[in-house]
């Protein structure tokens, strides 16, 4: 298919995909005569991930351009490709600072006390939730770290949903696209049930306090 | 309090509070004589209050201002400065355009669902979950819209953690901190035990194939 038909089916600008192919991020096509090159489903199938990378995710270009030189490491099984995509998706939550030791040895009983065992004890995110650890004691919201072990129990059910997501799904760019958008917008669809789910708490809170007035202390 | 007590009690240097003094987010200590100023209690919670929102959850001077004229607004019920609180702490997340109306309605109907009756459909996350369910459906991820149900029930469970922190506190100014930093590091902290999570169901659903290497179809 020539460039306009390309455009067309992944909803990206012919001058981006340009630009794109300058960067990298996506072969060229095959050139048939001096003002004729074609592109192949592999470029359609191509291009969505790096939209949902772009776009869904903004990544940085650099970024896609680790993420895809990983997927296209013959070596490297796709666990270990997500497992990538997934760090760099969340590059902006990672603690500069090292955190405490007492807050990875929580972090790390947190995971271990769900029976997360197949997560290696060094794993990126675990540092990521030491640090909110770290913060929360600082900010003397003992109570708040407390209740990590539920929260990792709602991760829970939510991880199970994505993973049967990606499990319906054959073509390796295919399950990873479905990986960045869903790990995406999957953020930002929980925050906003979180924060509606908590209007309607808040308000079931305040109508049994309504119907006892001596409070319940 | 002298101004160099109150920065070594809430850990934000002196510059800084006069900074937010100018900026109207604290008022000005009590001037006893030419070169001293008295600070009191309220100032040590209102500091962490701001800390909170600045350092925690990068919010502009102009929205904690907003936030903060929320708060002093006396005919204001601590239900309603919540919920200007919790929007402004997702700013990055609502969008631009209206969602279509039938991404709205799907929304709704999630929410109605899980009998979440006290939240009114014009809600402004509402719009946020609309628009990220649009966002699905134009990339083809229809199978994921169909199970935001189950993120919902997640996010039910993180809600009523939220909530009962929030319970065990008295003061105005101490539950509003604890709902801003507990939004932001939750969020925070959700994000990481969500990816730690996947590692974990991802080895096992890995491990169930290898058993099984008919595959499952």
């Amino acid at each position: 298919m020539r460039i306009g038909e390309l455009s067309a089916r992944t909803g990206v600008p012919a001058a981006t995909i340009k630009y794109y192919v300058r960067e990298g991020l996506l072969s060229g096509g095959e050139r048939r005569s001096h003002n004729q090159v074609e592109y192949g489903e592999d470029h359609v199938r191509r291009l969505r991930l790096v939209r949902a990378m772009v776009e869904v995710g903004s990544l940085p270009i650099a970024k896609v351009r680790e993420v895809l030189a990983e997927i296209e490491e013959p070596d490297r099984d796709l666990d270990s490709t997500l497992g990538v995509t997934s760090r760099a998706l969340s590059h902006h939550r990672v603690p500069a600072e090292e955190p405490a030791e007492e807050d990875l040895a929580l972090a790390r009983a947190i995971v271990r006390r769900r029976g997360w065992d197949a997560v290696p004890a060094d794993h990126a995110h675990i540092r990521t939730l030491a640090d909110a650890i770290g913060r929360l004691r600082e900010l003397g919201l003992a109570d708040m770290v407390d209740m990590t072990g539920e929260y990792a129990r709602a991760a829970e059910i939510v991880a199970e949903i994505d993973l049967s997501l990606l499990s319906t799904r054959r073509e390796r760019d295919e399950i990873l696209e479905a990986m960045v958008v869903g790990t995406v917008l999957g953020d930002a669809m929980f925050e906003a049930l979180r924060r509606i789910a908590q209007v309607e708490v808040s308000a079931r809170v305040y109508l049994r306090g309504q119907q006892d007035p001596q409070g319940s202390e």
